[in-house]
């Protein structure tokens, strides 16, 4: 792998100790980062490199799922590491942040290939991305890329705006969106799967499948973002960038070997499909809601609107349900559900397939038989289950849901941010968004974002600890399905109860 | 269910001890017997009803996979059973039989209904069903149905004289032929998994499907069976009637709902529809094999030629391997590959269908892709695993095998006479071999039986602890396939290793 001065914006924030350093440290112990790599972190404190160091090891031991730190592994890590004080707007410390890169590069006689790595609130990527051009941090003879975090604007105009800017110092090929839901491993393998196993393609298209749930729901409230989360709800939180992130990934057919420009082109035909929602139509296919108080896991929490800092009057969205539909060969005619939530009552993130009974119109079978499902659960565990039907002949007439389930027991799961940053390395931006996917993700919510600004949508109110407001079944329930998986045992709804087998086979 | 009369002939010997007893004593204890419900066993020797109550007793204790035998439970299950002395060819004991049910039936006020189970030697077949018409045992004003254990026949004459023998005394739908690979609980749900589920039925034909292994492997050799196996072979103790009933049930379509007729009758189509081989065509479809000497599990075993009771001249076959094919619009075109044999390396009992590579013939995949496997394990352990390809996005460029597996993880799976034994006192015989499916068997096999008497097909001696002769391989190899899940290590051959995973979720 090529030599990397890896340039870290926000190196004492929050996301770069739990995230960042974690999947660095990883990353070293498996031997996946280059050979020749320095960390350089940025922040606005003084802090010499002993201290930097201390507190990257610091978070290390508090935030890194690796057990038994080898002391010497841990110091070979850490000599990589320098720190540069920078104001994102004094142009004296990129001079004197290219000084340092420039000094390394030259002691370690290598290609001054630079990432730059932005953890640090929206506000400053414009600023920061003009100075790395004003500089000449990014004009040395090797690559140069950018990695940024979400937000990536706050609707398409502020999206479009953004982009432009960084356009001035990036080229499309060198920006590295960070969608953190394309970096977990069973993302990843969506794409895997449906590409390399007959048996799934098969079955992957509006001839077997008749709908499709995508869920992502929370069990914590707001926390301490209401300054960020007030004013960007669940529809730009969650849903115009990692929800339809899952729905592109989902839904794209790959060739054989697919490259990052294939994915990224077929992802964009999808989004280029998906039927378009006119402002007056998102009532109907949208359910927006707020949590109201209630109880969780035995605990009484509060609603939104009593949450520290957020208004009493606010009318943010805390959850969001909405039925897609894809016009295209493979999909015209199945419907997508696609929710998520905060204050849910369990923590899941998880695609639900499930396929059509093109036999149950005959009338001719009373049993209680079940559509086949096939489940991608992504966090907080990962695995795949497929639901079939089978009977004892014993206890006839009986069917009863059989599920075959697989579990990644590896004793390491790489971290969403792990492969991210491999990705990055590798200059591979198959797991990120791409420009045309965040415009059109932006394009197809903006009458959703105009909607609720004029208020034509009703924010419903759900108490904490279900699975958000009743609208959000009849949605799916006007179209003869229900949302699967959801434990109403409390709300005293029927559920549908499997008995679950696991085991292995032929070790 | 309607009140039962069970006449065991046999009553003392093995069978009876090992399987049918303990079926029975299940089905007790899970309350599937009728509620009127009794047993008189037969046999040479003189025993009381109290002694043979307490060799009944004594075989559960060594046999029934039950725990705690509740002594209340076991005295009220041994109530019902009485013994009477029957020499199979004495008119006497035919009329003291029908004397003492008659006697039952009147005691307990119960219809006539009367199931003779001839747990005896074929030899036997033709007497008793003669002497239970002769005596009147069957004339009664209820129903009688008629249970054997096979072998049916040793070739397709001898079994239509068998079966034209049998007809004087009861009707086609009176005669249950027990073949137990039917009563095996994966077996019986090949049909309703393929019934009920859409994503299989998708599947299941030559469009996906490249070929189907059918494979019984025993690690046993020919054991304390010389004089009947020596006569008998691979070919009619196995083939004949398990393997292709194996074959019937995998490959037929079902519509929903379907009755016992509509099984059979499909069972009966799909051997309508498999090719037939001309004696001079045997040798190029069918590995004939004798295992010679060698080592299984670490221990020195010696050939079939040396077993005791063993002609050193003996040609007999103790292994088959066989290509088939049928001729429908499902499975035009798909091989089926069917072995069975003693002293081979493991013992198991599985279905292993490979799937189609459409995108291999592209030859722009240069990974290590396996085709995807659905397996159907029936015997010692039951279970379903599909295996997929799938990739870790930090180990790239690597593909590798996934499993998603199943296992019935209840308490008490029933025992292949248990569901059998059940059917017939329902009258249900959709999990019996109909003499069309015994007669079409045997018709297929007879080419092979004559071209192995004329020794037109060579006799391969393979090692004990193998797999069979290479040949088998051969067989496979010249379609551009080979046996799934052969564990060669030690043969030196090189094998596929998947990871597996396996756990619950949804729970």
């Amino acid at each position: 792998m090529e030599a990397t001065t890896f340039v870290l914006f926000g190196a004492t924030g929050d996301l770069a100790k739990r995230k960042i350093y974690p999947a660095l440290y990883n990353l070293f112990v498996d031997q996946k980062l280059p050979q020749s790599f320095s960390v350089i972190g940025l922040g606005r404190r003084e802090l010499s490199d002993k201290t930097f160091q201390a507190n990257v090891e610091q978070s290390l031991l508090m935030f890194s799922r690796r057990e038994a730190k080898d002391p010497v592994l841990m110091n070979n890590f850490l000599r990589a590491f320098r720190y540069s004080v920078l104001d994102v707007s004094r142009k004296e410390d990129y001079q004197k942040l290219l000084h340092l890169i420039e000094q390394q590069e030259e002691e370690q006689r290598t290609v001054p290939n630079r990432m730059f790595y932005l953890s640090v609130g929206p506000e400053f990527f414009e600023t920061i991305t003009a100075n790395i051009l004003e500089s000449g941090l990014g004009s040395a003879n090797g690559w140069k890329r950018l990695v940024i975090e979400k937000p990536f604007g706050h609707d398409l105009q502020s999206a479009r705006d953004l982009n432009e800017n960084l356009s001035k110092a990036f080229k499309e090929d060198e920006i590295f969106r960070v969608d953190h839901y394309l970096g977990k491993p069973m993302v990843q393998k969506l794409e895997v799967l449906q590409q390399n196993n007959p048996v799934l393609q098969a079955l992957w298209n509006n001839r077997y499948i008749a709908n499709v749930q995508i869920t992502a729901n929370e069990i914590v409230g707001v926390e301490e973002r209401a300054g960020y989360y007030d004013h960007v709800g669940a529809i730009r939180d969650m849903f115009q960038n990692h929800m339809l992130q899952l729905l592109m990934m989902l839904t794209i057919h790959l060739p054989n070997n697919s490259t990052s420009e294939n994915i990224r082109f077929k992802k964009k035909q999808v989004m280029e499909s998906l039927e378009k929602l006119q402002k007056e139509d998102v009532k109907s296919h949208v359910i927006r809601g707020q949590y109201g108080p209630g109880t969780i896991e035995g605990k009484t929490v509060v609603g939104y609107l009593s949450e520290p800092n957020i208004a009493a009057t606010s009318r943010n969205d805390t959850f969001i349900a909405a039925k897609l539909q894809i016009d295209n060969y493979f999909w015209r005619g199945v419907p997508f559900y696609i929710r998520t939530g905060k204050r849910m009552k369990d923590k899941s993130t998880r695609i639900v397939i499930e396929f059509k009974e093109p036999l149950k119109q005959s009338g001719a079978n009373h049993d209680n038989k079940t559509p086949n499902l096939l489940v991608f659960e992504i966090s907080p565990h990962e695995g795949i289950s497929l639901q079939l039907n089978t009977r004892d002949h014993l206890n006839k007439g009986e069917l009863k849901p059989m599920h075959i389930d697989f579990r990644e027991s590896r004793d390491h799961v790489p971290e969403a941010y792990e492969n991210l940053i491999s990705h990055a390395l590798h200059g591979d931006s198959a797991f990120f968004a791409h420009w045309d996917e965040v415009e059109l993700s932006w394009q197809w919510v903006q009458p959703i974002l105009d909607a609720y600004e004029e208020n034509q949508v009703p924010l419903h109110l759900y108490a904490a600890g279900t699975y958000g407001p009743a609208e959000s079944d009849d949605l799916l329930a006007q179209d003869g399905y229900h949302w699967w998986f959801d434990d109403k045992s409390e709300q005293e709804v029927e559920t549908i109860k499997g008995e679950h087998y696991a085991y292995h086979t032929n070790d």
